[in-house]
């Protein structure tokens, strides 16, 4: 914790110098088509977002388009609560290397990565300044030499290690994809990591096969809902889904067979009464003393797939005592164990894969047939504008979503902004009266510790007289003792 | 170790009459049909079997079918050595219960868990005295009621927790597969365990998948030789096969791509030079340190399957030291290293599978399907008689065989038995000359060790005047700070 939430303004326009000094533009065009305009959105955006006003002003003489070109990104600018995540403008025209595609982003994915990350949890992030994401949609602008898959105008969807919550982005042009016919941005935003994860869980760690039983935490969520829909393409599967009651309705819809309120029952009875030998393959993003649950639900020849913990998130900070806690009921299992058991352990985390291209090619082409065959299809919970990434991010934390959360780069309307701002009035107005009632509580119970602080010294005080007593009594046998 | 290994005579006598106190006769025939005759074979050999010298001589008297029936068993009569499997002479017909058979065993296999069952190290073989063996090929002779899919006379193969190392054998009917047509009843007795652990290893746990590469460690023995066959049913599959250098031309042909002698050389070493990002799965028969180094041979999304702990066998006898350190060293993984590696620990022992048997049944069909289209075939190492039991026992032990080592219930030919009855006399005298050696060395040891510890007295002496004298001197040293 300690200095990370320190002076955020100062910070973030030193942050913002180092961040242009690491893209140099090192080979300025590998286009010579030229480039559209920035869009009028992005520029109104720019006088507007909330970090643009540490941005020095573009400079009055015409310059060349490398400094003309600006897009909006979501950048981190330090580890701790939503506010950490703030729009910035980026000035120049990124270079495009070999093998490099240029996208114009138009939707982004939010993921738990994300969250973790934001808090300082997630160590495939780079340090901040960094705008984070794994996942977007859009067309390609621009392609770099070598390039022979993809051409400007290509609909594309993105999965890269970081940097995709922003209007433009650059990558290698193998981390992108096409997107197949009928497919909505925000569907091909919400697509790579969710279904990829689900896909290579259930399939290949995982061997799914028909008759099998799965459980399915957060059922409700991303990797939830696609592993439900993956879970429905193999005959006979009997899929138990834990979230809370308001949601079963949709998950039972979307294919859970058995919705299990994880707030009021406990998941691992409600498992055994169902299915008393356990269960074929448990799905587990939460880990500390879940994983355990899990793994003593697992049948022989039984698959436990850890691909998160997230039980360390409690709170918009990071929780030091969720984390430790987490930390130390993580599950560790000795192969002697699993001899006995006959079964497996897996961790999985798509971020630790980005090198893989093969691996994530097949899992992606497998994903993209289903998709056209109409057996999956990403469910979106909500999409909302760059400026609100932090009440994206709140609803995801609080697991108020169905589905997945969207950012669009589609700039907000001028009416839009100002119901934002007088949101947030009254979210500060909110905030004072919480804090001033915060106050209230806080002096009322110093007052309340202080009282009961006079109470146990005189408690103490009285104690000690008697063990005073008590001591000289036992003195006084000593003595006794002695002169016997 | 202790009594283990106490008078084994008096305490077979005993343990055999606990051992038929505890199959009474409790429904005595299902079939009608007459028995045949106990061989001629099997009454001979009861007369000259080592342990029919305790068994008390059958009645004079005419008595009824089920006391007349004899049929020779191996029993583990206690934990310890070769010696401690004896061949022994069972009286009386064992009963059928509902949905049990009788098979007539003609070959039985040999595996790597009767040796640590004959050293205690295998919990799933009930306690001595017992017959162990988990497979056998025989002639199916009598069929419990309500069994409708065998009859008198099928040939099968047969797999059992325990109890397969006798000339009869009754075991639920599903523990039984009928014999493809062409095989022989060495390779059916050699099939079942080797290659339904192999199989579902590799497709359940591993999913194997074309291209990709595969660690097996003692590639020469049953498993190892199964799964190199199964490896190669999958297109473009790389196997890296342990196995001493003598082996390597038989292992290559069988289809091991880069055989490595682990005696000479470090596998680690060895397939880091082929392939150096390592491996996609890794089947690991050792335990131990073993288990450590496969793991960090894995590839991202790669399997290590644990399903032994050969290392723990080191001589005759239980070294308890090796099982310490085998258990000392023993793999445990935590959830989070995994999920940053992408990676899967699975355990797997047939042994703790017995009551699985649809798991069993998928896996058997799908191994028979392969037999025959000739995709595999279980290699024979060599056929030992009942009575060479123990010899059987430390060729595999010892890492000599390549292939299946199995034992036959055809009694020995008199002239065998002459020839056995000098080679033992043959070993007894080695061994009176190893025991003089031993006992030479013994006393030469002692008196080193006496004349070390003369000498280490003497250093130690030296050493406590030398602490004295330091101490003198730092008491001087004080007396003269408190002087100052």
């Amino acid at each position: 914790m300690s200095g990370e939430d320190a002076p955020a303004q100062q910070q973030n326009a030193e942050e913002q110098k180092q961040q242009e000094t690491k893209t140099p533009a090192e080979s300025p065009k590998t286009e010579s088509k030229p480039d559209p305009p920035p869009t009028s959105a992005s520029t109104e955006a720019a006088a507007t977002a909330a970090a643009a006003a540490d941005t020095p002003a573009p400079a009055a003489e015409k310059a060349p388009e490398e400094d003309t070109f600006t897009y909006r990104a979501l950048v981190l600018t330090g580890y701790g609560g939503y506010d950490k995540v703030k729009l910035q403008v980026k000035k120049g025209k990124p270079a495009l290397k070999s093998g490099e595609v240029m996208v114009r982003v138009k939707m982004c994915g939010l993921n738990f990565a994300d969250l973790m990350a934001r808090q300082g949890l997630y160590d495939r992030l780079p340090s901040p300044p960094v705008t984070p994401g794994m996942e977007s949609s859009g067309v390609i602008e621009a392609v770099g030499e070598e390039v022979t898959d993809r051409k400007v105008g290509d609909k594309v969807l993105v999965l890269n290690r970081s940097g995709m919550w922003q209007e433009v982005v650059v990558v290698a042009s193998t981390h992108t994809f096409l997107m197949p016919e009928g497919m909505s941005f925000e569907e091909a935003a919400a697509l790579p990591v969710n279904y990829i994860t689900a896909y290579m869980m259930l399939f290949d760690f995982g061997h799914l096969r028909p008759n099998q039983s799965v459980l399915v935490h957060m059922a409700a969520g991303g990797v939830g809902i696609a592993a439900t829909q993956l879970c429905k393409t193999v005959n006979d599967v009997t899929v138990f889904g834990t979230a809370s009651a308001s949601k079963h309705e949709v998950i039972s819809q979307g294919g859970v067979t058995h919705p299990i309120d994880y707030r009021t029952r406990d998941y691992v009875e409600e498992v055994r009464k169902i299915s008393p030998k356990g269960l074929d393959i448990v799905l587990d993003p939460l880990g500390g003393s879940d994983t355990h649950k899990g793994y003593n639900l697992l049948k022989p020849m039984g698959k436990l797939i850890s691909y998160g913990a997230a039980n360390m998130l409690a709170g918009q900070k990071k929780n030091l005592f969720a984390v430790a806690k987490t930390w130390y009921q993580q599950f560790s299992v000795h192969t002697l164990s699993l001899i006995q058991g006959n079964r497996s352990v897996c961790g999985f985390h798509l971020g630790y894969l980005d090198s893989e291209t093969e691996l994530i090619d097949q899992a992606m082409t497998a994903v993209m047939d289903l998709y056209r065959q109409g057996k999956v299809k990403p469910r979106i919970d909500s999409t909302y504008h760059l400026e609100q990434v932090g009440d994206a991010m709140r609803r995801m934390q609080e697991r108020n979503n169905i589905g997945k959360i969207i950012l669009t780069t589609e700039p907000m309307k001028e009416e839009e902004k100002k119901e934002e701002a007088k949101k947030d009035e009254e979210k500060k107005d909110d905030k004072k009266k919480d804090d001033k009632k915060k106050d209230d509580k806080k002096k009322e119970d110093k007052k309340k510790d202080e009282a009961k602080k006079e109470e146990k010294k005189d408690e103490k005080k009285k104690e000690e007289a008697k063990k005073d007593d008590k001591k000289a009594e036992e003195k006084k046998e000593e003595v006794k003792k002695e002169e016997n």
